[in-house]
């Protein structure tokens, strides 16, 4: 691609544009609310709809909620590109986390349609639905059901803490009176994405491009002991589930630190039926999550937990059930496209590395299905997300939109 | 006191009467639910009172709930003897915690009855009303406020998951139409009472003689890192809230065991809010029940529990606020009374011991008003109470009731 084949983004422009999103759901203390299919993501999915249509984009929804704006390029029969992210957020969510994917689409979709150049092949942007989970879950559902990886079916019917299914929830769009999408061929398939962690902000780094995602391995660990009286019970008679649970959290801290830097293992919740200050543990459950980028290696994590597990047990006098909740194998992106990004970096004078996305994202399943896919990542303040202090440098994300841009166009093209 | 004045108690109907009470509340699983106040509770208390006015004894009750039955001795004047416990339970709770003390009294007052002897001093057995503390809480709640440690106002204002008030529960008893006690001071005060761990049963010994009640103070602590995202969070920089506490949990365990025999250290509750398989856990409260004989010692342990939570903190950075819940001072039984109870095993052939009560009692606030108390501990299958499978031996029970009975009849004469 030629230099006067490139497009300029409007970096003031793309930037405005995360605020006046961010303006809807917007919380006290700075983060966002737009839980998915809820009143409030409805206006940010028409505010997106309408800002598409002004560049003559044709607008479909699917039944999952997906929406789909394209721009059809000179030769429509080609495969298109996509880019995308998604609009919904936590419950206390940041500004940045989804917002900054789809908004960048759309400055690219701007831009080109700005620059008067017109594509080969057609773009289409994609606002996923319903990416956080945090409404109805699983997350990802909008990607999982385009992917064929969720059932359709088994999604609309997932209910929400009110008892609403997502299909009531969905049909509570009131402009979403879009055609169905036509199955089309899919050519390459792109996101902008925050980091949610530490690495490029405390590397210095402008854009972390993206070789694919871990890994992850979920467990149950139910712990068997015997409930007996803080007072009476000597300790060496009991049968401590909550002290074997310790143990093995902080075992599960080590394995993860065995296979650094990449390896992760997080105990996120932990409980203790009918737990009273004076009575010790008799049952617990908690859940583990484990995360690499190889999946060997995350069996050989797996093998050492049930290890470490037989071991607290039998020495602690414990009965436990270890059991996988949910398995997600690693997912690499396209290498070509890596490099087509770590190029645009270079030559927009950006620095870059490669990283690994310790998160799941909607560009996962776009990967699972078999389309070319890669994703960018701009550096988070403290790594922090899925918080309402969630932060980002304004230079940062421009640097993220522009080389989006560069490599979205030179496939387009 | 001769051979003649001793009395012979019935073995079998103390046993039988154990069983009758049992059936009131009885669970599925052999246990029994008699929550302080509750329907049930009214039945097994009217059916005691039925017992003892069988017996011609007078009752009476207090505002709190405490039921009074006096036999009166030869001279009324003199200091009276109280021998008592409680017939409420845990919502599963086992049939002797507590019954097994009322109805061993019950079986002094038959036997004595049934002698023919007119002992000198009198003889009141108690009830106290909600010693478990699992409907209304505090426990010995009726204990508590006739030894005037507890206020009266602030225990009947107290409320239950259902937003009744224990004022409210106690006005419901519908036979409760009795004269108030009228105040008299107390000779001493027998409680009978199943150990409540396996010391006994290990050592294969009939009768703990309670030498007090062990030291206690209940803290909370809660602990501050960082929530962050399981997946892009690399170990290092993570701030793990339940890590440390894991630490800390272990840390609690190690420091008990280095007061062994009698120390004692429980982690008994921990919540994480908010907490997500996926999110490295930023906040954590947790409770710690410490006990230990010696006031001197148990301060000693409480130095060690703050010293651990700051260097986990240091070493983690995380922070932490410890506070303290609850303190009960170390509270010692009458020597002369544990040494008659010791002269009545031996001479009735029964194996005894010395032995510390880790739990609560109502022997306990009884002491603290100042009045001689004493308990004798019978041998609990593997330790376990508070639980439907609590269980304990007929011949252990028969010769608990009995050795009371002689130390009791003793006093009274």
């Amino acid at each position: 691609m030629s230099q006067t084949e490139m497009v300029q983004i409007n970096g003031t422009r793309f930037w405005e544009s995360i605020y006046e999103m961010a303006k809807i759901g917007a919380t006290a203390r700075g983060g966002v609310k737009r839980l998915a299919f809820s009143d409030l993501d409805y206006v940010g999915r028409d505010l997106f709809i309408e800002q598409c249509e002004e560049l003559n984009m044709s607008i479909s929804r699917d039944a999952i909620g997906n929406i789909f704006a394209t721009m059809r390029g000179q030769d429509p029969t080609l495969p298109l590109v996509r880019v995308g992210s998604h609009l919904d957020s936590q419950p206390t969510g940041g500004k940045y986390d989804g917002a900054l994917g789809v908004l960048a689409a759309l400055e690219i979709a701007r831009s080109i349609y700005e620059s008067g150049k017109r594509p080969l092949r057609t773009l289409q942007i994609i606002n996923f639905a319903n990416e956080e989970g945090a409404r109805f879950s699983p997350p990802m559902m909008g990607s999982g059901v385009l992917s064929g990886k969720l059932d359709l079916e088994t999604m609309l019917n997932t209910v929400d803490q009110d008892g609403i299914t997502a299909r009531e929830a969905i049909k509570a769009d009131k402009t979403g009176q879009y055609p169905l999408l036509e199955p089309h061929p899919v050519h390459s398939f792109f996101e902008l994405h925050i980091e949610q962690g530490p690495i490029l902000e405390e590397e210095a780094i402008d854009i972390g491009i993206v070789t694919g995602a871990q890994a992850q391995r979920w467990y149950t660990l139910d712990i068997f002991g015997q409930e007996s009286h803080a007072g009476p019970t000597p300790m060496p008679h009991r049968k401590d589930a909550l002290a074997g649970a310790a143990e093995f959290t902080l075992a599960v801290e080590q394995i993860a630190r065995q296979h650094a830097p990449d390896g992760r293992g997080t105990v996120g919740t932990i409980t203790i039926p009918n737990a009273s200050p004076n009575v010790v543990p008799g049952t617990v459950r908690l859940t583990i999550d484990t995360r690499h980028p190889s999946d060997e290696k995350l069996l050989e994590m797996k093998a050492q937990l049930e290890t470490t597990a037989v071991s607290i047990a039998s020495q602690r006098k414990l009965e436990f059930h270890l059991s996988q909740l949910w398995h997600s194998p690693a997912t690499p992106f396209d290498e070509h496209l890596q490099q087509r990004l770590t190029h645009f970096a270079n030559k927009r004078g950006y620095s870059s590395r490669l990283i690994w996305s310790g998160a799941g994202h909607d560009a996962v399943y776009m990967a699972a299905m078999g389309v070319p896919t890669v994703m960018l990542f701009v550096p988070t303040k403290d790594g922090i997300s899925h918080n309402e202090s969630e932060s980002i440098k304004q230079s940062d994300a421009i640097a993220g939109c522009q080389i989006l841009c560069d490599a979205v166009v030179e496939q387009l093209m």
